[in-house]
């Protein structure tokens, strides 16, 4: 299955996210530059995604415990274009998603809160497998219905 | 059972650990003040407990991938003495080690490679427990002897 | 200056925190056994500890930038009673503080949001000190104001 | 400036890389799905780079310190090819480099030390400021020279 991504310029031009959450960058995300540790923003990117299924009743951890569906990573990349510091408030949202039968490709934007200037973009290509035996599988319906809501969303 | 505490002198004055880990202060270690943000003291700890076990024939991960037993933690404490930042050569030490039949306190000491300078010291409190039903269960054997070959090092 | 602590008990029978965060057990918070890594439990007591001070007007990105204060901490402990997993929503509560001329014992209490049981007790002392020459000094008086106000709390 | 990067065929087929880190998964690196999580890879790739850096005399904490430049990342990314579990023996190796006046392209892989197998490739985008007015500037001479040894080991 070849990898699909996003144009960066998409990202940037993309309307508001259809799924929106606000944050802190905490204490413990600088590093000793003095601004956030880019590797944070791939948790920021992921804490989003986890609350975009949570609010959308496909809840990961339910998914998990089940042993129903996994969907690690294949792919990850982010743009980083002005530096956050201890304490900016930002939004991290869901502004894209381009679904294939077991892959999805979600692009991300981090704003800040009181600018609107865009800090960060990035984008997570997530495979569905099988958990016990990991090997790919099809997407669920209910998984490729949500993704498909936030397609049309940027 | 009762909690086995060490007496923060104790580990202070005890002599170089049995067993030691060199390792360097990372970027991303320290926090928005400059310095090693206290929680990651914790994971030198926890990195070098995971070692030692590995060095000494005991690895963890077989344990966990057989779920023959985990020894969550039941307690942890650290006193922090000087500060440390990025790129500063540290060693983490274990030095000392308390055995009752379920349970293990040990004790670690940071120092500083160049002036031997204790930067900190710590204790964390094991409780073995059988993986499948997280209930208390006996250490294993080969486990307490390890542990007690530690303890007489301190 | 001698190290206060709080009794556990003390910490345990507290009534419910004056100041309470909600918050969700992360995907990446977990370890390879499967439930909280310990040592996220002080990112837990921090991260409350940051809101705190910002709900009240003592924000620490302002101090840190202004250099007008740091609050490194100089001991830190938690004792575990249940263990946490992937998306356990939780409440950390701020539930008592112990207040010295350039130090403050801050107690936590970290309980599941729907039973209301304890998962984690736990308490840092930080030491007040100038940042430009890291010695210490007296904790400004609104400081003092704010963590006397927690004091009776718990 | 256009941004550079390496296809992941390159990456891919890169000879054995010039500077090689081995180290081992760790507890607290994999997450509730059981493998390592995503955004560690990244921590992966840049502790390598800070651990290349020191071992050719252009420790990262010296420039920091001197206030001399620093090289915030642009741009990152990583391909996830086989999972990793804690325990795992792996080398990460700096494969590749393409050097701009005021940016650097650095390649990485992730290898499973038993079998040589690829777990993870991946490529940072630094661009050197002056890190006082954050604006951009040329890479040192001692940089260049020493990336551009880089760039031919792949």
């Amino acid at each position: 299955v070849s990898l699909y991504r996003f144009d960066r310029e998409r990202l940037l031009a993309s309307a508001p996210g259809a799924f929106v959450c606000p944050r802190v960058v905490r204490f413990q995300d600088v590093d000793a530059a003095g601004i956030i540790f880019f590797a944070r923003a791939f948790e920021y990117f992921h804490d989003a995604y986890v609350e975009f299924l949570e609010a959308n009743g496909c809840a990961l951890p339910d998914a998990l415990r089940e042993r129903s569906w996994a969907a690690p990573l294949r792919h990850a990349e982010a743009d980083y274009l002005r530096p956050l510091r201890f304490g900016d408030r930002i939004e991290v949202a869901l502004v894209a998603a381009h679904v294939e039968p077991s892959e999805v490709t979600i692009g991300y934007r981090v704003t800040r809160e009181a600018s609107e200037e865009t800090a960060v973009v990035g984008q997570c290509v997530h495979t569905f497998i099988d958990p016990e035996r990991f090997v790919r599988r099809a997407m669920p319906d209910e998984m490729r219905k949500l993704f498909e809501s936030l397609a049309g969303s940027g």
